[in-house]
């Protein structure tokens, strides 16, 4: 079993006869993919990546792994954008949004070095007192700002609890094969070190050690991960908008954004999706979001949001479309009490019922007033969550974007915006080279 | 010191006779709301209530929540939409997202009743285990299936744990003060209860029971917040467009949709604000978003999210502006060390700079290269995070998307699209009365 796509809801949206009309021009994307031919094709490496990876990094990968599982109470992992949002979402999605306080027999994971809170590192810096604690630091060059302070911060943290020697022996570092600041470091002070491929960007990077690390410290099976993508691999590979449901989902994508459909609601009902809501948001924004055009990815997770942005979705602008990540099968059920007739609540339609149950009817109570409300809803069937599931899922949703990006005429491996705020950062903190910029904007700036 | 609001990078997008021209639909809006004669007029209470609390009630609540705060490692707060988000913003805004695990002096603070993942459930279930726990129910009918469920598995739960006699203890209601099911339930049971205004609505409900047990109960100073929200309400009570900050913000967000302007991004530089974000979300989204109109509201954490969302807003579809909360002062800063020349990072411009500094320098360049690409972009400027202005901040957003959603000609109090995926949901369960439906629906179902 693997996750399909169900598009039997999208009728009053979108004819058969469109998505067959796409064939010539996915056949097109498949073939810039499979030739190299697209634009930034050098990082199409995640494609044959489930097939290619190096088995004996994987290894050392397990190794390392368990070195930390056994001499750590915490992984402080070290990384912005898609350098922590695979794993996290990963690990989340896989092991429950508690699993730090919940699954006592494995490591803590912290995310630092994603933002610049002193509040939020001050936070971290006191849930490690008193734990032994190792660091993940993940970023190509070394030199991006947010994960280069962190390092600092965590790496002065531990050599004062350790000692440099020892504290050498807790830092591993997912980098740049050769070049880059980072790289240097980790040569001088003996720190382990993992790859980050060359052909691999940040957001496409959940299957090489910049993801798997991190998972596998957490408990995570990373062989079934790789499985469920390798498997990914080869359904997705085919150039066929009836066999392929990634192919089909971008091209119907493609289709619902040229009718003015502009957002996209990424659905799913347990909160466990939260992080994989804005791994996708990072995913298919970045890729897509540029040349003045994109489909704007928006997420909610239900049914808590049903009672916030649920009134938007149900009678708002009708420019949205939902792609709900169904789940088949929970983890662990539990059945509703009988309700003793002391509470009233009037729901006995409810009683010895399972939870699992009810949250299926309000998915597809849901998805039927959304369709008869004017949105267009989709779903990503998935059987289960487990880590076969998810490395497949994951593989669906960046083929997906890859195709989804050319279809839509641009670059789906580039992100050339975020060199906007980084320039002024870097002139507003008076980095060499920027002063005249840094006049300029020092100039805008209110007093 | 208060907030305020800082349009001053506006100018390229909004010109100030267009904020000038709209004094006169303003104040129009202003009349309908204190005159009550607008839609949804019966649901305006909340514009009055930071002076009109019921004093006595406000005592009780504090009294309870140390009566909790002395009995109890555990209050789970059971309620769904505006029956948990505004404590839960509160909470993480002004303790932080790690409050459960770093403030051991307080209970841990948990949310049901707001999803039906099982296995969400079943983790909180877990995290109860050992600890003594304390529910509060939050719910006005006590028919709404999320929190009735919940209160349903909690209830036994404290009851096999207690007996009946002290689980009845451990009950807190916030309720209807004299109608419904749950007020049924906490008079057969001997609850104790806590009134919600008739004329509060739920997503309006921070300053009532609803918002104030659990943050009184958090160790949140609600004296403090009162205390806020009454300055606010006096400054926002002027009808002039020059002095009332929540009015001008109000005016410009319907200049901003009407030049196609349709989505809102609410963005901040510290993560504490998630949560809040996810109020904002609700507050707008449900205020707004109906008669096939309306702001999406969306939202970013930077500069977590500027390598993620950040690619879109830079270079994306033009049809966004944003709106920052923006901080002038961290709880507590922290010094980031000197590059020791080993990392290499190359930014010795960082070393032994404040990480606030970097933060701030990076929201400056940051709103100076979106408004560069494109992007309107206001600041609400936050002096510091503490119970005062957390406050004043709300009722600030309150203020406004009444206005707002009067402008837009919507009543902002009302909610009918939530009761589509209810009815269908209802019909589903197999809830009596809705037989006819339910035969519908099951057809429409893949099976």
């Amino acid at each position: 079993m693997a996750i399909k796509l169900n598009d039997s809801r999208l009728a009053p949206f979108v004819g058969k006869n469109e998505v067959q009309e796409m064939t010539a021009l996915v056949k097109c994307a498949h073939d810039l993919i499979e030739n190299k031919e697209g634009a930034g094709s050098d990082f199409t490496g995640f494609i044959n990546l489930p097939r290619d990876y190096d088995r004996e990094e994987f290894e050392d990968i397990k190794k390392t792994a368990e070195k930390i599982r056994s001499d750590s109470d915490v992984l402080v992992v070290i990384g912005i954008g898609g350098s922590y949002l695979g794993a996290r979402s990963a690990i989340e999605c896989v092991k429950g949004i508690f699993h730090n306080d919940l699954n006592l027999e494995d490591p803590q994971i912290y995310y630092v070095g994603n933002n610049m809170s002193a509040d939020y590192v001050n936070d971290i810096l006191a849930l490690c007192e008193g734990k032994e604690v190792s660091l993940n630091v993940i970023s190509k060059s070394g030199t991006t700002a947010e994960p280069a302070i962190a390092f600092r911060i965590f790496r002065k943290m531990l050599e004062e609890k350790y000692g440099k020697e020892e504290a050498a022996k807790r830092i591993y570092c997912t980098t740049d094969k050769s070049r880059g600041a980072l790289r240097a470091t980790c040569e001088k002070n003996g720190y382990k070190t993992f790859v980050i491929p060359d052909d691999v960007g940040g957001r496409y990077s959940s299957f090489t050690p910049v993801g798997l690390l991190p998972m596998a410290v957490a408990g995570m099976d990373i062989d079934a991960v790789m499985s469920g993508a390798f498997d990914a691999m080869k359904d997705f590979s085919v150039c066929d908008l009836e066999k392929n449901a990634a192919y089909r989902y971008a091209a119907i994508r493609n289709i619902l954004y040229n009718k003015g459909k502009t957002i996209e609601m990424y659905t799913s009902y347990d909160p466990r999706f939260t992080s994989l809501n804005e791994w996708l948001k990072q995913l298919y924004g970045e890729s897509e979001g540029k040349d003045q055009k994109g489909i704007f990815p928006a997420s909610v997770v239900n049914s808590t949001d049903l009672h916030s942005l649920g009134q938007y979705i149900q009678e708002g602008r009708r420019d949205m479309f939902e792609s709900v990540i169904h789940v088949a099968k929970v983890q662990n059920d539990i059945t509703i009490p009988d309700d003793d007739a002391e509470s009233g609540d009037g729901m006995f339609f409810l009683d010895s019922r399972k939870l699992s149950f009810v949250n299926e009817k309000a998915y597809q109570g849901t998805v039927l007033a959304h369709t008869d409300g004017g949105v267009p809803s989709l779903s990503i069937e998935m059987p289960e969550i487990n880590e076969y599931e998810y490395g497949y899922l994951i593989y669906f949703f960046e083929k997906a974007c890859a195709i989804s990006g050319y279809l839509l005429g641009v670059n789906p491996f580039n992100q050339p915006g975020v060199e906007g705020y980084k320039n002024n950062m870097y002139a507003l903190l008076g980095k060499p080279g920027y002063e005249d910029l840094a006049k300029e904007l020092e100039a805008r700036i209110d007093k």
